[in-house]
């Protein structure tokens, strides 16, 4: 069997210390900061990246343990299919999320709707497109029925800074 | 420096054999059919996905070699920082792409706006879920100058089906 190897060219700094301590999705609790450090090596990498107010970042879920091909979603009691829901116990524990990009000093990003844990290994940063990466007319599966489980997401006031790291 | 492997769940097969004939985006082409193979030990994965019309695949860019920090767009003449273009030749070459689901059966889906070169490896399927992956208000950087460039994208006429393939 092939292997695909990478390595980090950053790291997520976040308030969220634990994976039980964060946000599902970032954009439930836009007053969620963190930071992005992109290595030095890697520095010429973001330039342009300021002109645009989101990005896609690409991490390994690092805290991740094994995985089940059928497990439940937080969202939902009954279990799914792994390649159906966002969980991070998946066969190669790779995460996506848009975050908002509120500033570029030097080798810092500084983002906004976070939903990733402390310390998380950074592999790719992607610019957000809306012509390339929004669709219409779309059918959600199960989570069309758990829609409403959200706004427990959006009123559970998490909402930290990186002061307090 | 740590690395971090992964192990293909799967293949995408579609009617682009070069980069140079596969589209820049896939929703430019909606038309372009393919096949993601699932490898039989990650079937069950896939159970729920049916329900969902788009999902994103993440793979690994085979063909790339090497990358330059700043280089140039396929939309725009002048270099960018790598991390906010959607070019191949990148630090770790991962690709994301929403998709257009048309059918399931066994282990192999049936997707259109490919954008996705034959026998990419596949890493992750997730499903893509507006709540968690659209934003509105945003900023698009350099793109914003070369949106017209994919008028002819858009009018290229690439229009393959897995018979071609």
């Amino acid at each position: 069997m092939v292997t695909i190897s990478y390595t980090p060219i950053g790291i997520i700094h976040t308030p969220f210390v634990k994976q039980s301590d964060t946000p599902i999705q970032g954009v439930f609790n836009p007053d969620c900061l963190g930071e992005v450090e992109v290595f030095p090596p890697y520095l010429d990498g973001i330039k342009d990246i300021a002109g645009f107010s989101h990005i896609f970042l690409v991490y390994h879920f690092h805290l991740a343990e094994g995985f089940s091909l059928v497990t439940k979603p937080f969202l939902d009691d009954e279990g799914k299919g792994i390649f159906s829901i966002r969980h991070f116990n998946r066969p190669n524990p790779i995460g996506i999320s848009v975050v908002r990009l509120d500033q570029v000093k030097n080798n810092i990003l500084t983002i906004g709707e976070v939903d990733i844990v402390d310390c998380t290994p950074l592999l790719d940063i992607k610019p957000y497109i809306p012509d390339f990466d929004i669709r219409s007319d779309v059918r959600e599966g199960w989570y069309e029925h758990a829609r409403n489980k959200t706004e427990y997401e959006r009123n559970r006031g998490i909402s930290r800074r990186p002061g307090d790291f």
